[in-house]
Order: C-alpha cells, then structure tokens, then sequence
C-alpha cells in the first residue's frame, strides 16, 4: 500500500528545513574553509563561526563565550558531566533513574569509578520533585544532572526552583535541554552551571550540537587537542552543521511563540479524540509535559506489533528514545516510572512537529480507530 | 588587488569535492531520518550506515564492524588513547614530542595523571627511528601512539616494522593516519590497534572522522549513551557527513593511484625551482615526506609576515598546523625537531591536492620570487 508518509517520531529526529540546508550551503559550496587558519579563507570562516556563536548566544541570553560547539546532545552531556566531575576524585551525585540514556550510562560509569550515585524515582508523574533533590543532596554532593524535559515522555522538571536551590547550595547543575528546545519557551536560570542542546532536533543538522556552560564553571574539556573553543572542545569546527545550527535557532526565535500552541493543541486534540474513541488508553507521564509529544499505552496492543502496522500504514512513531530502541525490551524510562510492564510494552510515543498538520493528525486517528481493535489480545 | 585565489593550504582543510556534496545532499534532502528508529525511514538510514560503513572498510581492508564513525580526527584520537588505556590505572605509554596536538595534549593529560610518558626526541629527520621505539619500550609499557606521516612536515615513520615490532612486543599502536589518507598508498598492518582519519582533509567534509578498531582490542568509549555504533560511540550518527566520506573515500579508491605521484611530481618541481632561486632554503624534515607537503625555512623572512604578503598576493599556505595557527610562536614541532628558533619562525607549510595545478604553482614560485628579497632582514 502506497501513502504519503506521516512523520510523527520528530523526537528522534526531524526534518531539515531548507532554510537549514540554504545556509549550510553556503559553508558547503564555499571555499575550503578552518576558522583556525590566518588567511583570508580562514579569517572568513573565523567570522562565520563568531557570527553564528554570537546570534545564538542572544537567542538564549548568554554570553557567547559560554557556548561550546560539539557534535551532538550526547557529546555536550558527555562533556559536561566530565568537565564539572574532573577536579574530584570521590563526591555525590544526584540524577534520576529515567534520565536518557546520555545521561544515565555517563553517570552509571562514574558509579563504578568510586563515586557515589543518588538515581531518584521519580513515579507515575515522569519527574523529580523539588523536595526530592533536596532531601538527597549531602555534603558531600558534587553534582545534579536532570533532563529538562524527558525524552520519552515529554514531562519536564520545575526549572526555575530547582535551579535557585542548586544556586544557594551551590552544587552545579547539568541540564539535558534536547527535548524542549523549540518545544517551550524557557531561559536559563543563574542556577544552572551546563545546558546541552542538538541541532537535529529543532529541524537543523545532525552531527551539530550545543553546551552552554557557564563562565565561572570549573572545567576540564573531554575531547583535547588545538585551542578551538577556547580550549574547552578541540578538532576542527563542523562550521556547515555550526551554520546550520544558527539558521534552526533563528527559525525558533521568530516562528516558536507562535507555533507551540499550534502544536500543543493538535497534541491535546490528537490524545482528547483517541480517549473518546478507546476509553482505556494511558497517557504517561503524568506531569505537565512539553507541547509535541504523546506516549500512549494501549491496553492489551503490543506496542512493537502497533508500530508496525503504523508503518504498513505510512505512519512513523516510536516505542521509545531512537538511542535505546532496536531494543524488544519495554523502555527503562517508562519501567522506572514504576509503569506496570504490560503497560510500558504497550507504549508508543508520537512526537510532532511544526510541520505536523491537522490532516495527518486526523489520518493518524483514523488509522488507530481501525488498527487498535484488530490489535487487541485479551 | 583581486586575484585567483591559490589555496595551498590543503593540510588544514580541503575544498569538499562536488560528488561528496551530491552523496550528502541525498540524505540533506530526504526525509527525517535516524538510523536507530525501526520504521521506514530509520530502516532506510540504517542501509546507508550500513553501506558507508562496508564500502569504507573494503577501502581499508578491514572487518565493517571495526570502523567507529566519530566527528573528526581529534575525537578519533582521544577515543583510541582513552579507549585502549581505560583498563590500565597506571602504566608507561611512548609518543613522540612532535606529534599534532590531539595526540600531545591526550597524552600530557595522561601524564599529569600518574602514567608514566616517554616523548621521543626525532631530530631534523621528523620521525622516530624504530630502534628509538625498540628501546624504549620498557616491560610496563601499555601504548605506542604515533602520527603515520606528521602534519606539518609530511615525514612518515617506517610503519610495517614499527607495527611488526608492536604486534611481537604485544604492546597497543594507535596511529594519526590524517595527514596519509589519500596523501600514500598504504595498508593497516596487523599490529595497528587502532589509526584515525578525517574526512575533512580528503575533500570530505568537517565534522567527521573514522576510528579504526582491530576487533580484538580491549576498549572502553569515550562518549557514552545510546548503543550506536555497536556501543562503542554514543550520539545519533551524523548521516549526511558519514555519506560524504563514503564518497570522498569512493574517490580516493578510483583516483589516489594517478593523482598521488601528480602532486608528488608537482611538489618536487616546486621544491627543486624555489632551491634554483633560493639557495638558502631548507626544506623541513629529512625523512621521506608524503607527496603533498613542503614544510619551508627561507633564511632571514620572518614566516608571518611571509603568509601574510601571500595572502595579499592571493596565496594560501599556514606556518603549521591550523590546529596550533592563531599563535605568533614558532611552531612546537619543528622546535621540538631540533630546528633553531630563527628558522622555525621563517617556515611556511604549503600543502597540495588533487586539485593544484601547475599554473597555481608556477604562480606561486612567481610570488615568491618577487616576495622574498622584499621580505629579507639581516
């Protein structure tokens, strides 16, 4: 069966914009360009990258010094946990136990080197509460890492209080921001030491990512080698992925006040209209979430068979994170959540996009109203 | 004065060849896709992992399973040291003092760690002997790490012996293969562990690069998170730049052995007239060089000022490694080669393509001609 394909896993990847792709092509098509070199090709592509580092850093109100380029969300995570960790050999750590797996398998190594890991449980509501980061901090906690918003399920954290503890406790504070960048409209609190961001997330490039990592942050780079980045990333500048960073940020500032409730309400339409259609469906996560995405568990569908038969039909979701996917077992982050694990294996996540239309959302309706009855084993 | 402009500056970077933009265009232009989802799109971008990743190792001769994509040369050498050396807590590691910065700074890091480093000192040769490495090699020694040809100079050490010699001792060889890719013909022998490669300096493009790993290797990654690149390299693959080395790597395989003695012959020509004109010239490094670098002292010019008047003359060279460029010092390598400070500071590097011409050189030997009695201080 031929259709026209309706993309609704935009948390795993998106899109390229073609005004993404317009701007990379101009580092692309562009003459041979490191912005370390002294020539007059390099002192263009050294402008180039000072000019993206600088429109980026007003979007997100920093300084641009206090933005690292890297490869990806998962290089920035690496990184930062590394960087803030590096000066002590022994300390605490408070995470939780449904962090992405960047995050999660990061800190669960520095658990076998010595130091000591508080994961919280976080439950039904998909996020860690205020009062239980600061019942676990010690004093000996040296850092906290959370993802701002999940991955999976979309639910995010109360920033702004638990960026003012860590500030007055004064216990950095790394943030995984992949999933709300473009989602919500959000501004780094003085209590966040790290954020980390990717491009391929917001419409741009894959292999392109983001750190924020505040000034007076002490530091050690992971990847070492020539004085890029002030020192803190070395290898060659990705200047075309770096560019077309700059372009997806600039598409955020000025499309996302309006877009996200655009989003918000197809996604709330989209899980109003299935819960009138099948009465049992589960939402998970049970906090406030970010406008685009919507897990569902289906009762007694297997969610594995559910995405398949999505796919017969054109449709494109996921069971889960792209990183731990792949995997037949039900998510780690829906399991910790405490959901029951026929629930969790029952899960699929829609993740929309700005280029998500009503037409698809409608034609996705309709092709669960047929697919789920079919699916159902008591 | 508006000229053509002459980039023999290929060692910092290359202009990305149009066959590798058309390869990454393929996926630019595509749907949204991340070879980790399991739906129709991620299926289709698996298959183009997949045949990157099998083409590129036929080039190499070696197992699809032992290539690491990561984002450039840089992060391949990080993750070959850290990788190999994870196992060891303490331990003796030989490198030489003139290898590129992403090997140097990785290792002096190790060192201000606790292990224990000898820093060969190679002469105005530019390479290690192999009795050096003999030598030095003591029974606590857990990791050989060497540049196959140096970035600045081109010199390349004597690679089957010194891999026979690893392979007998049983001691890890990590090899910067950067500045040899596409530069000489040459196969990874047995006793490599691991060699790193960047596509940027093949016409490919920034913000990719390959790890090589024999599959027997005791290794641990660097970046940790999702199961990419068989849990070896955490981070959704930056599909577009992987498609484009598989490319510039096509192009390699189909032209390296008819354009390879061009550019030597070129090289040499240049070398030989600019020696005819200027008696006093040094070439930098004595050992046999690959065919696209000349690493030149002109006595009594100041370097600096030398690339500059090129530059404003429309020419391209750098007075080392892009990585290391930015700063006024004399070049670490070549002072650390023994070279005297008066002449490290005249050198210039020019490096070659594919894409350099006769014209381009006869031009710039013209250049020269004019620039260099202008530029002479006694």
């Amino acid at each position: 069966m031929i259709t026209k394909k309706i993309y609704l896993d935009n948390n795993a990847t998106t899109a390229l914009d073609p005004r993404v792709l317009r701007a990379m092509l101009l580092e692309l098509e562009g003459a041979p360009s490191n912005p370390s070199s002294i020539h007059t090709y390099g002192q263009r592509a050294k402008q180039l990258l000072y000019k993206a580092r600088k429109n980026i850093s007003t979007f997100f109100n920093v300084n641009p010094d206090e933005l690292i380029f890297t490869s990806g969300g998962t290089e920035s995570v690496n990184t930062a946990i590394h960087g803030l960790m590096h000066s002590h050999s022994t300390g605490h750590i408070i995470s939780t136990s449904i962090d992405h797996s960047c995050v999660f398998q990061t800190l669960t190594l520095l658990q076998k080197q010595g130091y000591d890991l508080t994961f919280l449980e976080v439950g039904l509501k998909g996020a860690p509460e205020l009062s239980q980061i600061e019942n676990a901090i010690r004093p000996d906690t040296k850092l906290i890492a959370l993802s701002i918003a999940n991955s999976e399920t979309g639910v995010m954290i109360d920033l702004e209080p638990i960026a003012a503890l860590c500030l007055e406790r004064k216990i950095p504070l790394v943030l995984d921001g992949v999933a709300i960048l473009g989602k919500e409209i959000f501004s780094i609190p003085k209590g966040v030491s790290a954020m980390c961001f990717s491009a391929h997330k917001i419409h741009g490039p894959k292999g392109t990512g983001l750190l924020f990592l505040r000034s007076n942050a002490k530091f050690s780079p992971l990847i070492l080698g020539g004085p890029q980045e002030n020192n803190r990333r070395a290898g060659t500048e990705n200047l075309a992925g770096i560019l077309g960073f700059e372009e997806a940020v600039a598409i955020l500032k000025e499309t996302q006040e309006s877009y996200i409730p655009k989003i918000r309400k197809l996604r709330d339409y989209f899980e109003k209209t299935l819960q009138g259609i099948f009465p049992h469906i589960i939402i998970n996560g049970e906090g406030p979430r970010v406008c685009n995405i919507s897990n569902l568990s289906f009762l007694h569908v297997n969610g594995e068979n559910l995405l398949i038969q999505l796919d017969r039909n054109g449709i494109m979701a996921s069971h889960g994170s792209a990183c731990s996917s792949g995997s037949i077992e039900p998510s780690r982050i829906l399991l910790n959540m405490g959901i029951p694990r026929k629930q969790a294996k029952g899960a699929v996540r829609f993740s929309f996009s700005r280029l998500t239309s009503q037409e698809e959302v409608d034609t996705c309706i309709e092709v669960l109203r047929t697919l789920i009855p079919k699916l159902t084993m008591e």
